[in-house]
């Protein structure tokens, strides 16, 4: 297979676990005779401190004509960047821009235990062993994206959160799809005893299970979910929700199995498809060989998969495996570790 | 003192509830000398069933005209109700539209662990040892009281979030107040890099705390607070936060100290109070004797606080302590119990 892929390393340790993931595509492409050409370009706070922007025009048009985008990490929460009025020049823009620009209305992310990992979840044992479940969040629509203002005194502040049957209908069917390859439950999120919203959301996706007549419907009150994320995360296969729902409970998710460094997410739309690590950019770790790749490797791995590559993709996930049975982990996993993130990166690929 | 005392049952197992923290409240009132004057209402979906609507004009009147209130449980989650398209027979509508009426902006909402339940907890000891934060939500503004609207065809719906620095001001100064009473720490959670009402209360909060130069002020975004609550709960003393991602957060801390039963919240404006537990109606429980009681004695308790009877107070948590001390509980703290919320609810009110 020929694969033009995107690389955005971004900030932060972006460079350095992106660059793991790539030795690991490009293991995958030797052993397959594929043919991957990666792509570099810059994005968030080291593109704003280069062109000015936090998504450079160029960025863009790279995203706009390969097949396929892996993103490293993208700063957010540096208030030297996210305060700038400019929101050209918030890191967090770049991101959302990218999304909107590739319409990549679906974010995916599996939420999973690692038997070798559950000692350090913050959550006993029992309640998270055999979790296994995947949100679908809303990507491109919300609060998000519509309306928002402030009054000319700057004392009053509105945000508008707008759907459209259209919006919700398309990322539903991706959900009761996923369902019907797994334990058959999806669960929907959403505040309807408040939210008008959330009330269509409510409408559309009840009309849209009738196709899916296998599959079972509940639902969910977003505070309700919070609650039961901690108290019984077993319950959950396939967690449908709306944009901002999907922010808070997928940060919350990866944080109950003890592997948030482990853990990537995919967003894609009709055409083009993004592939990421769920951690943050941790600046302060940056350039010291300390940052866990795996998260990113993990990242590369779905990449492959969602262009069918399953054999390739089973690789991956076998050497990262591996890699944990060994111990051939960063920091964060073994605090007496003599492995850094370029060495979990030369193992999982040497292994593949 | 002279109190009146409207007090809600609600539906559910709100009755048996708010009786037993009646019983604590009379007990203290002799024993002190206190003339409490209680007057009972229909709310929820019991009023909706008698009258027609969820909170009914008499009921509002009553708690207009009363120096407070105590609310049991109004049923939600029960779609016979919640979606009903007219509003009036929500039984959600009727908790907004007291608040609203009441002009109860601030709900407090304490997390803390009991030694003795650590082990229900769903999170490791290590974790939630030593817990103890309060949750500062605004609750008469933001997504749930602004403009909703669904068009003609209905398949686009919006709802309008607005904040406007009075609201933030109020509720910031309660904040820090309470944290200056405490650990002296506020921690601001927000999502402003994505929303303008948040960049607005970063502004505002920040203005405040000029006047509060002896508290720490730090900012979270939600879906980092969603994650934080789980990985290390202690880091917080006061958090403050706009309505929805009050909600959300207060549900997701109360669940992780493993004593949702006890837990209850104060909500509160320039005249009016309203205390009630935290947990939901559970009418799967009612009428059964087995709801535990705790958290709504725990509501009489900060009811008695909150009119600066704080040694009235201390005794009705003392009761408490007792019973769990005794183990004088319902069936959510052990399963083999013989006491039932009667019970649970004559020892507290005969140990005060
Ligand atoms: C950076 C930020 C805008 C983004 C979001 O809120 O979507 C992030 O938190 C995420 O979940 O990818
Ligand atoms: C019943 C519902 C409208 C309410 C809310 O969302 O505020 C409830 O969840 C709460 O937290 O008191």
């Amino acid at each position: 297979m020929n694969l033009k892929i995107a690389v955005l390393p971004g900030d932060g340790i972006g460079p350095e676990v992106v660059l793991q993931a790539k030795k690991a595509l490009y293991a995958i492409s030797v052993m397959f005779d594929h043919e991957f050409i990666f792509e570099d370009a810059l994005i968030g706070a080291v593109a704003i401190d280069k062109t000015g922007t936090a998504l450079p025009e160029q960025t863009l048009n790279l995203c706009l004509n390969t097949d396929v985008v892996l993103l490293g990490t993208v700063g957010d929460g540096d208030p030297k960047y996210d305060n700038n009025p400019d929101a050209q020049k918030r890191p967090s823009q770049a991101v959302l821009k990218l999304r909107k620009e590739l319409g990549l209305f679906a974010n995916k992310r599996p939420i999973k235990t690692y038997a070798t990992l559950m000692h350090s979840s913050p959550l006993k044992r029992e309640i998270i062993e055999g979790t296994d479940f995947i949100i679908f969040r809303e990507l491109t629509g919300g609060i998000y994206f519509s309306d928002k203002s402030l009054n000319d005194e700057k004392n009053k502040a509105t945000d508008v959160c707008e759907y459209s049957e259209e919006e919700i209908t398309r990322i539903t069917h991706l959900a009761f799809q996923a369902a019907q390859k797994r334990r058959n439950k999806v669960t929907m999120v959403d505040k309807a005893n408040v939210l008008e919203t959330s009330r269509l959301w409510r409408n559309v996706v009840q009309k849209v299970a009738y196709d899916y007549p296998d599959v079972e419907l509940n639902f969910l009150f977003v505070d309700t979910a919070a609650m039961q994320l901690v108290l019984n995360p077993r319950q959950f296969d396939v967690i449908l929700t709306e944009n901002l729902f999907g922010d808070i409970l997928s940060d919350e998710a990866s944080a109950i199995t003890g592997s948030i460094g482990l853990l990537a997410s995919a967003s894609f739309g009709t055409k083009k498809a993004l592939f990421e690590p769920i951690h943050k950019s941790f600046p302060q770790a940056k350039g010291k060989n300390i940052a866990n790749p795996i998260a990113s490797i993990v990242s590369a791995a779905m990449l492959l998969e969602h262009f069918g590559l399953t054999e390739e993709a089973k690789l991956v996930h076998e050497a990262i495996e591996k890699a944990i049975e060994y111990n051939v982990v960063t920091l964060d996993l073994n605090p007496g570790t003599s492995f850094g993130t370029n060495e979990v990166g030369e193992f999982v690929s040497n292994f593949i």
